[in-house]
This record gives C-alpha cells, structure tokens and sequence, in this order.
C-alpha cells in the first residue's frame, strides 16, 4: 500500500447564488477594495489516502466526494492526488 | 488596466484543531472509507480583480486576505494569480 495526499477544491456551480462570497465582495468594497469583483466562495479539502495506486487513490477520493464531502447537485469538484514519498 | 483571477487556499494552520474535518473523517470511516484520514476542511475563494499588472494584483489580493478574507491567526493562505487574456 502507498500512501497518498488529496487535495479538493469546491465550488458552487455557476448559476448557484453564492450569498456568502457576494457578503464578502460587499464588505471588501466598503473597505476601499473596489477593483475585486465576482467573489465566489468554496471549501478547500486536504486527506491522507492508503492505496494501492494512483488510479485507486483517485477513484477513492472521487467516490467520497460524490457521497459525502461534497454535494454534486449543487457543487463542482477538482481533485488533485499526490504521492508521498 | 488588467483582469486577472485570483485563487486562494485558506487552511487552518497546523496545530489548530479542526473539529468539521473530524467529524467528516468519522462520518467517511462509518461508511466503509478507512483508508481516508486526516481530514482538514479549509476554505476555497475565487475572485475577480482589476490592476495594472501581477505584482499589483498579487498585493491587493493579499492585503484582502489579512483584512478580511482569511484570519492571519489562525489560518494560513496560499494565493495563485493569473492574467485573463
């Protein structure tokens, strides 16, 4: 078995209103940062993963994120799996 | 004037417990993903800005980020910059 990080980037579907991210644009501009637009905001996921091998890692990683750490009706995913040596 | 995207990795730093990650952690484990563990749960922001060039867009970014995006104390962030063409 290898040993395996992964790292997932969330964010909501475009078309989703983010509330939290528009929040967040309004407060930066009423602190004099104006030239930031189009604030969206996710959830960013760091895991250890055992596996056999990178395939498996990944297949892993995607199964749990369909079923658990995120929700595919309304969130997109990217998933990056790096091997540790 | 440039349009660049900007994306930022928001991480509890090490150290800091992270109580949603164990809870995620111990719902994938009673769903037959042993093999996953150390689960941190972070934050993922992507935004729009408006600057003359990356430098200048790289430092408002991360003057956004210690003012209001992130929380210096308690989290680190890693901010990735790129010009829209």
């Amino acid at each position: 078995m290898k040993q395996f990080t992964g790292k997932i980037e969330i964010t909501l579907r475009k078309g989703i209103l983010d509330v939290q991210g528009k929040a967040v644009e309004n407060a930066l501009h009423s602190i004099e940062f104006e030239m930031i637009s189009s604030v969206r905001i996710g959830r960013y996921v760091e895991l250890s993963v055992e596996a056999e091998n990178y395939d498996t890692a990944m297949d892993l990683v995607s199964e749990a994120c369909k079923k658990l750490i995120a929700n595919p009706i309304i969130e997109d995913f990217v998933i990056v799996i790096e091997e540790i040596n």
